[in-house]
C-alpha cells in the first residue's frame, strides 16, 4: 500500500515512574531517538504536569514524534510519524523504550496519506470544478 | 474498556490546497479547534516547509493536537488525543473539517493507555522486586 507516512502508535506499560515524571529526562531522549531516527529536528516543545506527568511533541521534517506520561501508571503513549525512506521510526520507537525502561510494550502501525485515496477524494470534487479544471 | 486516552487519527483528503500552505490559517484553527473541544492549551508550534507543507502541534493539558499537510496532494494528516471526559476531540475533528474544506475523510479512534494492561504490566516485573515492594 502506497502511503506518504508511516506511524507507530505505541503504548508503553511498566515503565520507571520516576524517568516518566523528569522532564529533561524525557525531552533529551525523544530529542536522541529522532536524531537515532535519522529525522531532522525543526523544532520540539515540552511540559511538566503538576503533581506529575509529561508531554511533548518534537516537529522533525518528516513529521512528528509525540510523548505522554502518566508516572502514577508507569505508562506513557508515544507516537512517531515519519515520512519517507530515509527516516526509521523503529529506531527512535527502539531507544524510547530503553531509555523509559519499558516492562511491555504493545504498538500499532498505520499507513497515513493513502496515495490511492487522493484519487478516490478528487472524484469527490463538485463535477463543475473537474470540468474547469 | 476503561483507557487513559482517547485518539482520532484522520485522514483528510482533497482539502483546500491554498489553505493547507497557509501556517497562520493552520495554527490558527489548529488552536480554535483545541478550544472548541474544551481543551486547555499549554503550548504549541507550527512550521512551514520549503516549497509547501505544514507541521504543527499543540499540547493542550489533555494530551495533544498534530497536524502535518501535503498541499500538492491536497492531504492532512490529523491526531487529536484527548483524555479526560471534559474534552471533545470530536468536536475538534468536526471544526478542522470544516476549516479545511475536506472532501473525503477516514477516521480510526484509539484506545491509549488500557488500564487492564497496567496489572499485566505489573505482573511482568522481576519477582523479587514484587517480594520487596
Amino acid at each position: 500500500m502506497r502511503s506518504l507516512g508511516h506511524q507507530i502508535v505505541a503504548e508503553f506499560y511498566g515503565c520507571d515512574k520516576a524517568l516518566l515524571n523528569d522532564v529533561a529526562y524525557i525531552r533529551n531522549h525523544m530529542l536522541e531517538a529522532a536524531v537515532k531516527s535519522g529525522a531532522t529536528i525543526v523544532t520540539e516543545t515540552f511540559h511538566h504536569f503538576s503533581p506529575h506527568g509529561v508531554s511533548g511533541a518534537v516537529i522533525i521534517a518528516e513529521s512528528h514524534l509525540a510523548i505522554h506520561t502518566w508516572p502514577e501508571y508507569g505508562y506513557a503513549a508515544v507516537d512517531l510519524f515519519t515520512c519517507g525512506d530515509s527516516v526509521s521510526a523503529e529506531t527512535g520507537f527502539n531507544h524510547l523504550r530503553e531509555a523509559l525502561v519499558a516492562g511491555h510494550v504493545s504498538t500499532m502501525e498505520v499507513h497515513r496519506g493513502q496515495i490511492d485515496m487522493m484519487s478516490v477524494a478528487e472524484d469527490k470534487q463538485p463535477a463543475m470544478k473537474l470540468a474547469i479544471g
